[in-house]
């Protein structure tokens, strides 16, 4: 007999080589028809694999992630049949699971496959899937993993082997086909009962661009028809409300290939938005006691070197600037917090001033491959809405309280509803690991946790996830399509002012070394803007809209009315413009619409004789006729709903 | 007999080998007794000179530069003879007129000559001024040159002979001295009335940091003993304003060694000031009809290649950046139009769209040799008040007229009053020098000289000063001390638009080249306020001001009261804070002065029982007891007076 401890901490006998697939029916037939994967003392393991021993055994369904990793995976057996069946001689190469489905690189020799061959291999891969085949691993030693993948003139699997240890390699088999593989699979392939090829993609083998390209096949599967079809509704959406595409249609930003790929260039509307949201920041911040200050966009290099930044990501960030004379170097800032340290450094301080709280809408700029490069979201250039606060281990309670009340602040404003946080702690078994003594850790762990507490954050506490410097509280945002984003960090560092050999003179006269608060509500305006925008599908929060209203004249006739009504507008500080032209009504409705404007004020022969607008709202339809005065009032209303006073 | 054409025009004959003093006597006794300079056909000659030919005879006063020059550098002459008699042995090199005085650099050898030296080597110079010695000019074959400073053993002196060409080589003597000289003097040692040695720094031989470091002595000299006075006091006002002092007491900003020299760091105030700076020009641009945009501090070199920028300054400038893969090359931007230009050339424009006008607040970077440095006025990077303007040719006198406004508009604000403009044309002789067609350059020529006379400027036309690209119209203001400052600059581009293949539909449906303008009122933000520092002593417009008042409690029991009328200044928006140490009212004034605070507001029992505060003014005094309303108004109509409405 072998005990075996569950999640819940209860402990069951089973007789020993009992499989998890044996617990799972031990506990309830409805699990057992659940489970699809498993793992044994935090190792994975196949749900028909016999334990053997003692030990603690998780069972995941289709709603753990890990079980989501078990069915993609073994998807990705099922395409390598079907690929094999269809295109004999296509040499398999590797096919994990990732965040969303799965793939396989492959090379087709000399044939070719294309997203036009998909229904063909959907299909296969389908019939393949209702022969309900078992995954059965089975252990193999290095000369026949060769001697098999030989045969197939597969080398790229040789390669492989290879560089695996002899007594470590197992293959996976199901039907007729047989996969290298370290094995996590969901029990047999009937499980598998929607499937989607997405896209092909050129890859090189091993990722390495001296390599042969490989065509590389994305798919994705479900356990029912009904999941499939909701996922590509999801993707459809997403694709509408790419920033990428949404950006361009709105006019907010632009690339060009001669300025650089990952450097984005704000169009006016872009730019007026990002003010816009500094300008938001900066009034909270303001209040709040922060003070703003101003840094270069490069140091010298020396600056790194002290920030420990240079040895750490050095080679793999810009390359150091040299100057023509003097033999100087500098390096495009990675980060202001050096610069904020060098500011803090430019005078002595007291107990009784700090804290101080030094903000910076500061671009920094980061080399990212260019293949790692997407939208805003992956850039090589953002602005962070950075801010570093100086102060005492004693107050590091109260300033952790007042960061996370302007984080919530910030995504009330702005319509985040949905967010989780994670506080990330030491790893108590790696004590040596952590710079920073004990004691102002365990401050710093402890007020974390208590303004997470007092300000009722939903959060989860993972430990070892701090960094060496500090403990960090991240917030996790959902967006509209239940898709989660990392926004927001606090960060707690004991390193920097050790590094900076920052100082305050404490009330018993001595030097003290203050701590560091890093944080930023946005993370980067750049990846903020990209996210709300397909949060909101452009449909920002009005006070933030670049246009909150257009006048659309009936006809050409009602200009002067319409410039009268515009500059009422300006009046009362709502941006608006005026679309004049020789149209019909209908079709200028279509384009505001179009253009996601989120009111429409037309106005004709009535309007003009009553003095009046005919109001229309994005996406709700009419208003009716109402005064200037009563639209600003409906205005109003609608910005003090979202952006209430910090 | 010679014909002699003076610059009113006139001719009047001469007999042959007059001097251009025997002009001047034929003039006027006055005149004669004032001239101390000429130049003959544009080159300079001694006033003894015995003119041979006809030609153009321009006579110079001290109050002329050229006046200025001869009687500076014949002041080194004068230097150079005291030194060598008290300091026998000491090699003379070079000693040259500067923009305020003249310098002598020399190798003392084993002697040292410092400023507690400067008494006896001001009293030897004014010993041999009044022994009233002619300067006279000799010509010497280079073999004789060389012969007279070999056997004096002065080895630069012979390095500078040596590279002459035999035949060109003149002497000036005076008293016993003579000194290897290519002319231009004043008539006599006696003129120089007044001299005064200011101070000595290391300079290498030939400014080359391998050669030997010899001493510069740096001096100033006048006609009368009244101007040096003068001279000095402003020298001694200068200092107090020197915008680094003043930077560091009002915490504007600060320099650190790590970051990097010539990179400013602002401090909250600083910052402040700054923002408040850009906003005061936003809002005023905005109403004006441009629109912000925000492009990177980065671009490939390629973006640098079009603009032509990398081939004219790329080897001076930062060394481009490389990327740790990929091998890309980019550079520091050293300006903002080639990002503007591809931001212009993002989507098609129609003449009905122009102008388009594109601000930035752009941080550029440019290096500097570290011994150019100097505070904010001399920096490695900086932010422009950049904007460009893209318009048809037609536009272009409109656009131009606007700008001048809007520069008048800033000048006025910031209590610049005192400025001149200078218009830069072609030089009509060399018209290949220039890009753009001759149509084109009259038109945009026509357009800065009609606007310069309609809004009224004091212009002078400088031929020839045009860049290649186009036509330009500079600001020169005076600061409260009389020094120039080069502000604001407004510029035509013929040649971007060609380089980035600008374009836009015209009403014939045909592409056309729009136009470029540069323009930047502040030129940098960083020397604009250096300047206005300078300027203003700190005492900036009240509507610019860091604090606008603070509030002196006359002990801590008024702190609540304080805290109330801080409270209602919010309000009003006005910037204060509170002084409530314990400390005696007299010395919180006394710092509050000395902090150059508009308003000190004095509270205690009685003005708390009366709900009024007592008001005194930097640098003029009590203003009595009034309420915080009344006070108000008093800020209010402060700031109206300089920051009218654009």
């Amino acid at each position: 007999m072998i005990e075996i401890t569950l999640p819940d901490g209860s402990v069951k006998e089973f007789p020993k080589n009992s499989t998890p697939m044996d617990v799972a029916k031990s506990i309830s037939e409805g699990l057992a028809r659940n489970v699809i994967s498993a793992s044994f003392n935090g190792t994975t393991v196949e749900t028909a694999t016999p334990l053997t021993t003692d030990g603690n055994l998780t069972l995941f369904t289709w709603n753990d992630a890990a079980g989501k990793k078990a069915f993609w995976h073994s998807s990705a057996h099922v395409l390598a049949q079907a690929l094999e069946e269809l295109y004999p001689g296509v040499k398999l190469t590797i096919g994990p699971a990732i965040d969303n489905g799965f793939y396989y690189d492959v090379d087709p020799g000399d044939q070719s496959i294309s997203e036009k061959d998909f229904p063909a291999i959907e299909k296969k891969m389908l019939d393949i899937a209702r022969g309900k085949y078992d995954y059965r691993m089975r252990s193999v030693t290095k000369a026949e993993a060769l001697d098999y993948y030989k045969k197939q003139h597969n080398e790229y699997k040789v390669e492989l082997i290879e560089n695996l240890e002899d007594g470590t390699i197992t293959f996976c088999d199901h039907s007729t086909f047989s996969d290298l593989c370290r094995g996590g699979h969901i029990p047999n392939t009937g499980i598998i009962k929607a499937v989607k090829l997405l896209n092909t993609a050129g890859a090189y083998w091993r990722g390495n661009e001296n390599n042969k390209q490989l065509t590389r096949i994305y798919g994705i599967s479900f356990p029912k028809q009904k999941e499939l079809t909701e996922y590509l509704h999801l993707l459809e959406e997403a694709k509408k409300r790419d920033h990428r595409k949404l950006g361009k249609e709105l006019e907010l930003f632009t690339f060009s290939p001669k300025v650089g790929q990952g450097l984005p260039l704000w169009l006016p509307k872009g730019a007026a938005l990002r003010e816009r949201l500094e300008n938001f920041l900066k009034k909270a911040q303001k209040k709040a006691g922060y003070e703003q200050v101003v840094s270069p966009h490069i140091g010298q290099k020396e600056l790194y070197v002290t920030s420990g930044h240079y040895a750490k990501y050095g080679e793999d960030s810009f390359q150091p600037i040299h100057t023509p004379h003097e033999g100087e170097e500098f390096l495009l800032k990675p980060m202001n917090c050096p610069h904020h340290c060098e500011i803090y450094n430019a005078r002595p301080w007291s107990y009784k001033e700090l804290p101080k709280r030094y903000a910076e809408f500061g671009t920094v700029y980061r080399y990212e491959q260019s293949g790692e490069l997407h939208g805003l979201t992956r850039v090589r250039g953002f602005t962070q809405d950075d801010a570093h606060i100086f102060c005492t281990p004693d107050q590091l309670d109260a300033e952790f309280k007042n960061v996370i009340d302007l984080v919530l602040y910030v995504f009330g404003s702005l319509g985040f509803e949905n967010f989780t946080a994670q506080v990330s702690l030491r790893d108590p078994e790696n004590p040596g690991k952590y710079i920073g003594s004990n004691e102002n850790w365990e401050k710093a762990e402890q007020a974390i946790i208590n303004a997470a507490k007092e300000k009722g954050l939903n959060y989860v506490i993972e430990t070892g996830e701090a960094a060496f410097y500090g403990p960090k509280l991240d917030f996790m945002v959902k967006d509209a399509l239940g898709r989660s984003w990392q926004l927001g960090t606090i960060q707690v560092d004991y390193n920097l002012p050790e590094r900076f050999d920052l100082s305050y003179k404490g009330s018993d006269n001595e030097l003290h070394r203050p701590v560091m608060i890093h944080r930023a509500p946005f993370g980067s305006i750049e990846r903020f803007v990209a996210i709300l925008l397909e949060h909101t599908a452009g449909n920002f929060p009005l006070w933030l809209m670049p246009d909150q209203a257009i006048i659309l004249s009936i006809s050409e006739k009602y200009e002067k009315y319409a410039e009268k009504v515009l500059n009422l507008l300006e009046n009362y500080e709502i941006r608006a413009l005026i679309d004049n032209r020789n149209e019909t009504i209908g079709k200028k409705i279509r384009e505001a619409e179009m253009n996601k404007i989120p009111y429409m004020l037309i106005v004709g022969e009535n309007e003009e004789k009553e003095g009046t607008i005919s109001v229309r709202k994005h996406g709700e339809g009419d208003l009716g006729a109402i005064t200037v005065d009563a639209f600003a009032k409906i205005v109003e209303e609608e910005i003090n709903r979202t952006l209430k006073q910090f």
